[in-house]
């Protein structure tokens, strides 16, 4: 396979009107597919209705302490999903967890909110300084670059590397800005790009020394167990017993999910973090809600009953999706590998897989591929602002289609890669 | 029976010796109960266990459009949720409805605190004015304050009537000054007192001429369908049309939840309002989480149907909440009738029976119900910062105790509520 940039003039023409041929080809199809977002595929939400089954009318509505799910109480979880949520998150002790709706999400919503209402352990609000600022690694979670910019938060892109954000640039702009208050991390199968910081990476998170006292790390963990193959696992060290022996127990905010294990947004969530910052949280709680859905959390903890049924079950996901995350890759190098137009992750979990097209690309390719009725993740909303510096990344999110329309979509995709590579040539 | 400022001296000293060792008596019966909260009771939540097997395994779980409610999307809730929520408000269009997760102390607290942070549509957030003040009648409850006072809001009372709010001094804070952005209500059923606002005051609260833009009214209709006597119930106006055809179509904030009617914590809850105040509410909703738990939705519909459905089950629950209230009343009725230490509500509806003993009486009576084992409400917090100006009010929860547990704590109650006033008598 010849590289497009060897390529001359002509025989970039001559491709382009075959492409061209092709696009028009595809388009005639009438493909519809939504590809812009990591939905669980309908075979991952079959796969867990006998949960449904759990509870039913003549169930024992108490959790394991005697106390009735379905009263008023226990604000900060039921003891079982408490311990199933620590487990998962990488046996921290229960009393350091808070399950806590239904979406990580929205915790992360809170806990900024939160901060800037009303600060972090006695520090100012937010909303009483001139200028607050979080590193957010990219390609990263648009989602967590929404939250800061709805917060009217400055965001600096730090970059990432195949062990996690560039740890020199983090600790440059911790230790020097006050201003900079938190970092969003996403530490097992990094979304978009499915990289697991390295434990290296992980402690130097931990020894970080902020100029800001109310400095936290935003850790997302939004993939703890959802690993994609069993012999090849990603270990990620656990956060917040390294800042403990780190001298820097508070430092960490941690999130998890259980709405790609079971039903998205009818899972559980839960946050964890230092006994200081749980006491400070359980407080808020107090005056923002009357408790979280308790008989959910009782569903899911005797339906998992411990961390070994939720890895028993992941297995099955990771049997529905290895072979989706397999197909994409496979047209990817079949069709492009070679060709000097585009570079590609090969994840070993998570949702994704992250594609970097020849600069000033990415956005044509996403529009291209829309034209002809595959809607991919808007381009450049894996960096802050939705401004990605280079036009390059697009995520591509290959859990919802089934495999047939996997394989039409991707063949699509690689099509409009090369019609907007090759056009991106001739006009240089 | 003689009331009580009318007894000499004597009379007070001998009443109070009998009454000491009657209390004595009592306390060494190691009473403990808790009638701190309104709780449903056991046989409420037992007899709405059917709705546990409305969604099996077998399930369709699929929304009336077709959208799949195990899976990401329909951040506004499910149509027929939206539908059953809008009928429960009394028939507002359900496109003015979002149904928004377990709690509607929890849309309250995220809609006071995204006015701090982001002001309403459009106006200046309230983290950058030196003031904010809210109205809070008064008696109200305490939760609505908690959220109030977080936020570092000013709490201006308003003495309630049998009508509602005091309207003259309501309209004369709300048009004169711009700092004034809210008023708490529990229209129907009020918190703690039952009373249910008159149309007269339902009709001034929409006629109100704001000085403030960004003011509204955080209408809390908790007790919508909280009936106690199929016979006499109470109606109210409903506020979003009213405020409509007075001109100021975006008034109000409307909030509502079945947790009084499933389950505490494990119901759903709506945010009712206007078009506008919809429409902004659902882009914050797009920051803020990936959507409610939409199952619960679903079971929820397909168990009630319509607001039919929830009708005929409340009045379920009257007939086995009438009895409880009607034993409290009868109890004070007999006990303190006439005696002149204390007055209380016979309401039609919601969860509480407001007392108000002689002035300076509350404290000492809970604390003294405290002693012998029953925990009531804390004094005062009915009030603003928890501070009953006259230290009279009491809030009586009778919904959680059973019958037998019931009439041992009224007949405590009333045996302190006497000891504290001969007390207070002889001390004057």
């Amino acid at each position: 396979m010849k590289a497009y940039n060897e390529m001359s003039r002509e025989e970039l023409l001559s491709l382009k009107e075959e492409l061209d041929q092709r696009f028009a080809d595809a388009k005639g199809k009438g493909l519809k597919l939504d590809m812009s977002r990591g939905k669980p595929g309908l075979a991952q939400l079959d796969m867990v209705m006998d949960i449904m089954d759990v509870l039913d009318s003549k169930a024992d509505m108490r959790c394991e302490t005697g106390v009735d799910t379905r009263n008023y109480g226990l604000m900060e979880g039921i003891p079982e999903a408490r311990h199933l949520m620590s487990d998962m998150m990488g046996g921290i002790p229960a009393e350091n967890v808070i399950v806590y709706g239904n979406s990580s999400l929205s915790i992360m919503y809170d806990t900024v909110s939160r901060c800037v209402t009303h600060g972090v352990l006695g520090s100012t609000p937010w909303c009483k300084l001139d200028k607050v600022k979080f590193l957010c690694p990219a390609p990263g979670y648009d989602r967590h670059f929404s939250i800061t910019e709805f917060f009217g938060i400055e965001m600096i892109v730090i970059p990432m590397t195949p062990e996690g954000p560039d740890m020199d640039l983090v600790e440059e702009y911790v230790s020097k800005d006050p201003a900079v208050k938190g970092i969003w991390c996403v530490p097992k199968y990094s979304n978009p790009q499915g990289i697991t910081y390295s434990d290296k990476t992980v402690r130097r998170f931990a020894a970080l020394k902020p100029a800001a006292e109310d400095f936290r790390i935003y850790w997302d963990n939004a993939y703890s167990i959802h690993d994609l193959y069993e012999e090849e696992q990603d270990e990620i060290l656990e956060i917040i017993s390294e800042c403990e022996k780190a001298g820097n127990p508070d430092m960490v905010f941690e999130f998890s999910s259980l709405s790609k294990v079971t039903f998205s947004g009818a899972g559980i969530a839960a946050f964890a973090s230092s006994k200081a910052n749980v006491e400070e949280t359980k407080k808020y709680m107090s005056i923002m809600t009357i408790g979280y859905d308790k008989i959910n959390q009782l569903r899911h903890t005797r339906y998992f009953k411990n961390v070994e049924g939720l890895r028993a079950h992941m297995r099955k996901h990771a049997a529905i999706l290895r072979p989706k995350f397999e197909a994409v890759l496979g047209v990817l190098e079949k069709e492009l590998g070679g060709l000097g137009i585009g570079e590609w992750t090969r994840p070993r979990g998570g949702y994704f897989i992250s594609f970097d097209a020849m600069e000033g690309c990415a956005k044509a390719i996403v529009a291209k591929c829309k034209e002809a009725g595959v809607v991919l993740t808007g381009a450049g909303a894996t960096f802050p602002y939705g401004k990605d510096p280079k036009d390059s990344n697009i995520r591509i999110a290959p859990t919802f289609p089934n495999s047939e329309e996997l394989a039409a979509a991707t063949d699509l995709f690689v099509l409009c890669v090369k019609l907007v590579s090759v056009e991106k040539l001739l006009a240089q």
